[in-house]
Order: structure tokens, then C-alpha cells, then sequence
């Protein structure tokens, strides 16, 4: 992509003196047609899956790369606070403009530029839904692994900013595993390319592994190539319910030590259960303790022997077993799992949802732990997600209108993060940090780390135009920057 | 592992006044125990496996962690360039202390530390022999695959500087894909962890990625935290001779697209089996274009069936097959591989041994181009690789004593680098940048990439006493220092 126009700031890293003149002066840069200022605009970009809501200045839809790097350039000359967002539907707060500014809306980028079906790679704009890139892929015998939960309406380019994770990651990897290279701008408006369509790449630094998760701190993509992979020929799925769930969390190594990588290893804890049975009347036991989804897939010449390993596996630990061969059999048993989140809203009308990631051999210790943190606070936690990662998706439910609850839930967050420190853990998994947990970021990091990496938002962004206020507290941050992250209960609809 | 004094910089990121005093006020700050100084361990240590050889000031050996930080905090205040070491197997001169100064020999934090063996991680010093790990760790019924060809005396902290590779990365990856945690000094001594025991991470940026290939110029490693996986229980190998590159290259997608994902897919053209048959008399057919080593792993129960797939992908395409079931065979199999760099001899008593990598659907392009090189300028190239991984190794095999020949190949390496430049790919895929490469580095990258990379390496070492010279070009470099990387023909051992 040629620059049409030689922008402020071309090719330059280095920190440009202000161009004065603010908003207005950033707007008389850009094609009118790509600004808009009106309050609907505004009140449609205004909040992610957080439910926290801050009104943008403005929302700018750029429409190819070339507008992009322009809307960047004139941000950085003029100061202007941009908010990258695809669809919205984060769960830390990452694409909020909380800090007032503009959102810079790439929705428009939704083209997928070349599928190369021998290389098996995929080059797209940010802005192409997750759910449409894997239909596409796959008419072609092609498989994207990565499906948040929120994969009808995601982006790719949310998607590799967050480093999205979901079901199929234990197996196949998160969204970081998939990208081979992103085009895009620093925050001065600079191109560049990080990553080659390649698979092994020793030229330089990995800057596109730094650029994967950063949450669109560090700069904007303009288009992303995806590696692809054979799209399994079939797939078998198990429900395990287990009376003990040490003997569900153990099931994890035990396949694996047969030979068996399951495709999915999805887990639900008897609150989950109970939710569920009581809410959709599935038939489950309501008195198990765990229940894992088992997924395998591969040939379909393999697929006799694979049911009968896993099989194996589970007789004499798993209480009951049911399978599902079929599509629509399939279909019906992810059906528990999918009620799980309607199912919840009777314990509560809000939702606080968090996902931390810890080692998987200390997941029932952690789930001893929150049943303890929710017996202290006398609240609804309901634990589910991938315990192939050992990343726990920890739901408190609560009443929203009750500010005793509200007030009880935000002790209780804090300790499922020290929780999660205390066995080694990520206070995320899957949802990154941006305004949720950015305070609790620094006590998951030694100081040194978290210091460097205010140091690299620096370089990609010297002027801090892009996603400011979010993931990291700088010193020169305004008390009230440092509080705009503050936890208070957050409502979301998946994990 | 707590810091035994409060030694300079510590926990400072921040440059700090130079000391003044230079070597002999290091030394003075250091255990005179790890301290050698004498001619024959300069000499030890003044080299790698390009055969460039520059002779250090001294080579220190910290034994643990908190040495490793007091040598790099003394060496930040006094100034004193330091090449952080392991085995010195390296293809690129990454550990060749090329601009004087002190080698930082790892060899003695040799222990492994801590096996969790429900957990399936590791955790190991960087001086540990990555052949020794695998064998540990087999032993105990598991598996590190990363296997360069120098596994049996490379170091696992060399590896992970170096991002090393191996036969099985098609199906396995490479080490990135195995270092859960990384903790080490930055160029001031700060300590740090990047990285932790579990498998998804989203707190923050991945520094993690971008200290993995770093060459030893962003930091020193202390301990490395490595994932590892269930052992297969065992393989198949096929020895598969192709009349046509074509069809050898088009293999790699038949086997996938049938559901199989080989352990190994190594390539061998023409000349490197003329080269071995004439070596070895081993049977070969000499006028094949070309070989492919098929391995393929996993549970004896379903090998039946996958020996089936591969040889109904093989049959009507290679012109002879020969496969191994048992050690002994599959090793007399693999014997045609390790000849290769023996054979080569015959072409020559020098060798520029080079690794490009490239999209796969182009490496029969690619070969075209490698002989029209070849024959440009009369040079002998023999080609063999990964070619799963599109990464191909490329030996110009040459006399040493014959100056115009010698010139003739630096020209032609130009052109390798031009060849795969053209292609989309890489100057490296596994051997790294270095000094070998470092003139070259800039042309397979974009200017805004490179640049970046430069503001990182200050970020992480303000004072650039971390393997000074390498990788990257500063403007402040003195015109020596630029010619210090500039190609010359290198020898080496094995890919």
C-alpha cells in the first residue's frame, strides 16, 4: 500500500512537536466522510461488553490503509486520543475511549484480500467477523482454529489485538498461533510490516508476537495474514460428569499421556450444573461435581479407535458418559455448555467475569479457593472454561441494585486475583487487561517487566495517541486516569 | 532467587553514569573465581561455528543467577561490551565477541532445576545441553522436540536466544513454542521474569516472544521455564526418491491435506544425494532429483494406518520408496541425511552455509534459482532442509585458498539473500542474524521495523553492552563496526 499523500509524520518514529488546534484541526485533515460527530454515533461506540460507557468526541471510519496511517498521522501532530475497535465486544474494556477522543471505528476493513489455498494462508482486513472468516476457509476445506465465544460478531483484528483464545485452543493454539504478519502504523503514523508468509523467521526481533495482545496500544493494523491448517475430516464429542472434581482435572493428563490431544477439553463446575438443569431441564445429574467436554477430531478412518481410547480413559472414573457422533448430536450436548451463561442470570442480574489462566495441576486447589472467596463474601461464583489451559473463566453473579453486594463483589475480585498470583497465575487468560484490570496488572508482573513495557509503548507510541489509559499506569497519568480503570462490577455475556 | 548485594542498577532500568576505570574496575568488582584472563581461554572462547574469530579480553563464568547480575550491573557502570556464550555452535556469530570485551560463558548453570512431571514443564539453567534435556526427559516418558543438529553439545540458553529449529518443527514448532518463562538481567542487571508456568497469558505485553531469538542483545537468561509434551510412542520413517523437484515439493501439501502431519519432512536435492552416494555407497539412485524423508508419529495402534496414507500419497509419484519401522533401520535411514554434510567435502574445503526460508508453494522457484546462481558463477550449491517449513539450507561449498572463487561466492550470497528477498521470505530461518547476516538485515526488513528494533534493544540496554555489533546497525556505529559484520565466507559444520 502506497501512501497517496505524504501525511505528518511518514515513516518517522520520532516524537513530532504538537500542531496545535486540537479536535478541529484534526478533523480539517480527514475526509468529512469518514468522521462522524453525532451523539448516536457516539452513544453506539461508547462501551464494549464491560457495560462501562464513555462518550467519544467523535467516531472516524477509515476505509483502506492509506486512511488509516492519515487519521493516525494527523492524531499524532494534534494530540488526539484514538480508540482502535472491530466489534466491540471485549471484556476488559479495551476498545472504551475513556479517555474521551475519537474511536477510531475499522469496521469498514472487512475484506478478506487473497486466500492462497496451496500455502494455506489467508490475508484479511481487521475488520472481517471471526465467525465469517472460518465459514469461508472452511467451504474450502480449510480450518481457522481460534473461536472466542464471541465468534458471530468479533473481529480478526479485535481477535489478534486481544490475543483471543477459546474452546479449540488446547489443541490448536490461540489466535497469536495463527497470524504470520501484520501490516499496520505505529503511533506516529509510521508503516510497517512485522512477520513474513512464512513459517520460520529469524530476521530481527519478533515485533509481531509483541504486537499480538497489545490491546491497540502500540499501534493499528491495516491487514493481517492468517496461516490456515487442513480442516479436520470429523469429530466425536463426550460428556463426562464426574463425582470428584479432582478426577475431572486429572482426566486432563491422563489423556494426554495416552496419546490423545483433544480437540476441545471444555469444564463446568456443579453450580454450573445446577444453573444449567435448572434453567433448560437437560436431564443432567445435579449432584456431579464436574462435567468435561471432550471433543476429539481428526480422519474419519481414526475415529473408532479414538472414541475407544477415550472411552478407556474414562471407564471407572467418570460417573456417566454420553456421546455424540452426528452434527445435530454434537449440536445438542454443546447445548449444556451454551446455557450456561443465560442460565447464571438467576443468580443474579449483573455479571463480574474473569478468566484467569493458572498452572494446570493447581486448578482444583484455585477451585477450592473460589468456592472459599464466595463463601466468605456470601456471593454466587459459577466456575467454567478451558481446563486443557488451565484458564478458568470465574463468573460472580450479583444483584446489581444492591450496593452491600456490588461493594462485597469488588473484595472479592481482588482476592481471586491474589488467588491466581498465589498459584503462579495470569490475572487473564483470554480477556487482557485494558481498563478492568489494569490496576491489578503490576502486582501479576515483577517491576522490571512492567517497567519495559511502558518503556515499548513509548516507542511504537511516543505521543501516547493510541488506546491511552489502558493496560498500563504511567507515572505522568492524571489521579484520575489512574481511577478511570478503578474495578467496579462489570456485566459481559460470555466468556 | 533474591540478589545476595545491592549491586549497581539493580532493579534500574535507567542509564546510569559510566564508572570510568574500564576492564581492570570490572574485574575488581567481581569473584576473581570466575575470572580468566589468560591467552588459551580468549582462544577457547574467540570463536563460533562460522570460524570468525576475534579474541575476548576475558571470559567470566557466573555459577549462579545473582553472578550472572553482579557481572552484567558492573559491566553496565564500567562499560564493558559483554557476548553472552553457550556452546558456541551458532552459525551466525552470534557468541563471537567481535567489538574486544568480556565473554559471559554460561556453561556452569548447567542443572535442571525442577521436573513437574504432571505439570509437563521444566524448569532448567541456560547451559544445559539441549541433547541431555531430551534425554532426561525421554526417560521419564516425555518430550522436548527443538532438535538443531548441534543438540548434542548446543545449550538450551543458546537455543532460546537464537530461536533454534530442527527436523521436527513442522509438527512440533520450534523452541519459541516452548518457552513458557524466561528469567534474566537486562543490560543494566535488572532482574526480571517474562513469562509464566502456564499456558495462556494475557497479562500485558508478550515480552517473552521478544527476548526468544533476541541473540543476546536485549538480555542475559538466568533460568529458562520450558513446556514439554507427551513422548510418541514411536515412528515410522519413509525414504521417498522423487525424478521430479515438483512433485517432491507438492508432496508436503498431499500429505496434509490427507489429514497426516509428518514429524519430519526433510528435503535433499540432486547434488547433495550425488554427494553422498559418492561419499557412502549407500544404494542410492543418483539420478533422483530428489529425496524426501517422510517421519511419522504417534500411538502404535494407528501406525498400520498411517503407514498406509503415506505410501497411497507416495505411490504413482516418488519413483522408489524405502521405509523403517524399527530404531536400528530408521537410523541406516537417517544416515543418508547425516552424510550429506561430509559428502559435501568433495565440493570443496570451505563452506558458506546459509538457511533461507521462504513460502512454501515457492521453493521449487527458489531452487531454480539456487542453480541458475550456481551456474552463474560456477559455484558448487547443494541444497538440502526443512521443507515442511519452506527452509531451505544452502552450502556453497568452495575452495578457501582460491581468492576469486572466494569472491564469487560472496557475490553469490548477495544474490541468495536478493533471490529469497523476491520470494517473501526470510535471510534466516534458523541460524539468525548475528554478525553473519547483519549487513543484510536491513534489506529484508521495512525501515520503520528496523527502526524499531533499534529503540527496543535501547529500551532493555541503555548502554549496548549486550552483544554489541550484533544484529542491528546503529547510526553511532564507527564505520569498523559496520565492516565488522560485512560477509566474508563462513564455515561451518552442519545445519
Amino acid at each position: 500500500m502506497t501512501p497517496t499523500r505524504a501525511g505528518p509524520g511518514a515513516n518517522d518514529l520520532s516524537p513530532s512537536s504538537p500542531g496545535g488546534g486540537g479536535l478541529s484541526a484534526f478533523f480539517a485533515e480527514l475526509d468529512p466522510a469518514i468522521v462522524a460527530v453525532d451523539r448516536v454515533q457516539a452513544a453506539l461506540h461508547a462501551f464494549d461488553a464491560t457495560n462501562e460507557f464513555h462518550f467519544p468526541a467523535a467516531v472516524v471510519r477509515p476505509r483502506n490503509g492509506d486512511e488509516i496511517r492519515m487519521v493516525v498521522a494527523a492524531a499524532a501532530v494534534h494530540r488526539v486520543p484514538l480508540f482502535p475497535r472491530g466489534a466491540g465486544t471485549g471484556f476488559s474494556g479495551g476498545s472504551v475511549p475513556s479517555a474521551g477522543g475519537v474511536v477510531l471505528d475499522l469496521l469498514a476493513l472487512n475484506r478478506i484480500l487473497d486466500l492462497d489455498e496451496q500455502e494455506m494462508t489467508v490475508l484479511v482486513e481487521p475488520g472481517v467477523i471471526t465467525g465469517y472468516l472460518q465459514q469461508y476457509v472452511e467451504r474450502r476445506g480449510l480450518y481457522y482454529p481460534p473461536d472466542p465465544a464471541s465468534l458471530k460478531t468479533c473481529t480478526i483484528g479485535g481477535n489478534v489485538a486481544e490475543n483471543a483464545g477459546g474452546p479449540h485452543c488446547l489443541k490448536y493454539g490461540v489466535t497469536r498461533d495463527y497470524v504470520l504478519a501484520l501490516s499496520g502504523f505505529t503511533g506516529t503514523g509510521a508503516p510497517f510490516t512485522a512477520g513474513k508468509g512464512i513459517l520460520k523467521n529469524r530476521a530481527g526481533y519478533d515485533l509481531r508476537h509483541l504486537l499480538i495482545g497489545s490491546e491497540g496500544t502500540l499501534a493499528v493494523f491495516s491487514s493481517i495474514l492468517l496461516r490456515l491448517i487442513p480442516k479436520p475430516e470429523t469429530r466425536i464429542l463426550f460428556a463426562a460428569f464426574f463425582n470428584d472434581l479432582d478426577a475431572a482435572t486429572e482426566m486432563v493428563g491422563t489423556l494426554l499421556r495416552r496419546g490423545l490431544m483433544p480437540s476441545s477439553l471444555e469444564f463446568m463446575d456443579d453450580r454450573t450444573l445446577a444453573a444449567v438443569e435448572q434453567h433448560a431441564r437437560l436431564g443432567l445429574p445435579i449432584d456431579a461435581q464436574a462435567l468435561l467436554l471432550i471433543e476429539v477430531d481428526g480422519r474419519a478412518d481414526e475415529m473408532p479407535r479414538l472414541r475407544g481410547l477415550v472411552e478407556d480413559c474414562l471407564v471407572g472414573v467418570a460417573r456417566e458418559v454420553r456421546y455424540a457422533t452426528t452434527a445435530a448430536a454434537q449440536d445438542s450436548l454443546w447445548e449444556i455448555r451454551r446455557r450456561a451463561s443465560p442460565a447464571m442470570r438467576a443468580y443474579g442480574n449483573r455479571k463480574a467475569n474473569e478468566d484467569i489462566s493458572v498452572p494446570r495441576r493447581h486448578v482444583p486447589a484455585v477451585m477450592r479457593g473460589l468456592k472459599a472467596i464466595a463463601h466468605k463474601h456470601a456471593l454466587n461464583i459459577i466456575n467454567f472454561g478451558h481446563i486443557g489451559d488451565g484458564n478458568i473463566h470465574v463468573n460472580i453473579m450479583f444483584n446489581g441494585d444492591d450496593s452491600k453486594e456490588c461493594a462485597r463483589v469488588k473484595l472479592a475480585i481482588v482476592e481471586v486475583f491474589a488467588l491466581a498470583n498465589r498459584f503462579g497465575g495470569a490475572i487473564s487468560g483470554e480477556h487482557g487487561i485494558g481498563l478492568a484490570k489494569k490496576p491489578y496488572l503490576a502486582g501479576n508482573l515483577d517491576p522490571v517487566s512492567y517497567e519495559l513495557m511502558r518503556r515499548i509503548k513509548r516507542v511504537f507510541d511516543p505521543h501516547g495517541i493510541l488506546n491511552p489509559g489502558k493496560m498500563l499506569i504511567f507515572p505522568e497519568d492524571s489521579p484520575d486516569t489512574l481511577s478511570g480503570g478503578a474495578k467496579h462490577p462489570r456485566e459481559g455475556a460470555d466468556a
